[in-house]
């Protein structure tokens, strides 16, 4: 048992990166049945209620322990939180802003605290803040990223170096050379996003999954949104936006999510993805997916 | 002996990657003999007798074998391959287009070659064209780089997936963390560049050494040149570029380059750099970098 299968309660030191709409229950409880840790997402979430049901749901698929990635500049993050500790969740992730002021609380429920970082800096400060263990992600994942970030290589040993806790590798992981090279970094666990977006359990739209299944490893680009900045597929929509030809401010929000991921109009709205889609070519099980990454890379 | 240092003719497959006017005989001859490859760079070479002295310094420094990196679109790169041939260099890589023509006369000069790779495409060019080996470069890498590029952690692996050649990965890599990493990746050799700047034997400035050396995993950024970019260190001046408050033409060319990396006016032109500067913190020998590297870690 690692210090981070300790903290997560889980087999394996693998956590489901989350990503909006697309963590259906079905997927998380898929991951922690696999071995690995589910995250249900609350970023774009707006209703406490429909994460309890959520969290019921997932209850209801497995036994074994799942979690929530908690979102600072969501304002309903408290009550996300509340949630959480009223239906027995134990260990969430938190992104998306300083969690000085959510750390307290957060132990005060009794749930440990694994906060993910962009840069070495914020590392030592989630440390100061009192977080149980770090998740370095590095600049070729998908979704919302930073204008000053660094890869995967280069932050995680530099992260392992700067604090004490623990620290979990994400960023470019889709397959037991990418798990085998965290270890290698120093990390003692993974998260992967994008690699389980493109299995069976996942509520993805067919089209989202296979235009990662598509995609050369040069197939993302970072759309700029101003202040952040989103890794994302190329399809006709991103390549228009990248070039300065389409508004970005509605492509990755509400509607154009809903169209896009879960109902398949690639051009309703963007894709978010890691430049690992270019090392995904099929759609199977979490299970299969989880199995492969642990094991000896031939299986 | 692996494939790599049997190409090589090395102890270790580590490559130092071509820096241009500071792959200086001194380093080149330190890296081969502490058991790497060295490779002088012709790249912005305008001489093929100044190159046929670097080696001939090169060699009464060293036994051991060391190469040079030949840049495609330099006019003059027939003409050092020639040099290259008669002063007994058996291995080079090549850079900077298409190596196509070039390998049939490089192998006809009984010269191995190694092709640096961008995308798992070019690879699978490079393999066609009839390259002995590739280094698949990251986009972490220092120096200049495409417009469509990905990160070591996902290069390395698809590269690998992509070719039946030895690959060499680049990109991220200053200790044995990222050496380890780069073989759990499926790679069969390292090339670092960074990391060899910030050594006692480079000639590079003391300035361009410390602001290696004070630089963050955030601390280099992308200049925009229009068909390329080059990734180097955020001095002021290159600040400014990334703002676009200066030109940017003249800053990594001919006079700058003096000005800059061996005279150490850091107004005067840009530091190309990796993003692996976060990582180094000290300026040791060329062999403390190797021993450290394929060490375990703590030596």
């Amino acid at each position: 048992m690692s210090r981070v299968t300790e903290l997560l309660g889980s087999k394996y030191p693998i956590i489901q990166g989350a990503m909006g709409v697309i963590c259906n229950p079905e997927l998380v409880a898929a991951v922690s049945e696999a071995g690995g840790f589910g995250l249900l997402a609350t970023a774009f979430a707006v209703d406490p209620e429909i994460l309890r049901n959520q969290v019921k749901s997932t209850k209801a698929l497995t036994n074994r322990p799942f979690g929530a990635n908690l979102f600072v500049m969501n304002p309903l993050t408290e009550k996300f939180a509340q949630v959480l500790a009223e239906e027995g969740v134990k260990c969430v992730t938190v992104s998306g802003g300083s969690p000085k002021a959510l750390i307290p609380m957060l132990h005060h429920m009794g749930i440990k605290v694994i906060v993910v970082v962009p840069t070495v800096d914020v590392a030592r400060g989630a440390e100061a803040a009192g977080a149980d263990a770090i998740v370095a992600e590095g600049a070729e994942s998908g979704g919302v990223q930073g204008l000053k970030v660094s890869s995967t290589m280069v932050l995680v040993p530099l992260v392992v170096d700067a604090v004490n806790l623990p620290v979990i590798a994400a960023g470019g992981i889709g397959d037991s050379r990418g798990y085998r090279a965290a270890f290698a970094l120093g990390a003692e666990g993974v998260q992967a996003g994008t690699r389980f977006i493109a299995t069976k359990e996942c509520v993805a739209h067919a089209n989202y999954k296979a235009t990662i299944m598509e995609s050369k490893e040069t197939g993302t680009g970072l759309v700029d949104m101003g202040r952040f900045r989103i890794r994302a597929l190329r399809t006709p929509l991103v390549e228009r936006m990248l070039k300065g030809e389409e508004a970005t401010d509605r492509a990755f929000a509400g509607e154009a999510i809903e169209a896009s991921w879960l109902e398949g109009d690639l051009e309703a709205g963007g894709l978010p993805s890691g430049e690992v889609a270019g090392l995904i070519h099929a759609v199977p099980s979490v299970g299969e997916v989880i199995k492969e990454m642990v094991g000896d890379g031939n299986s």
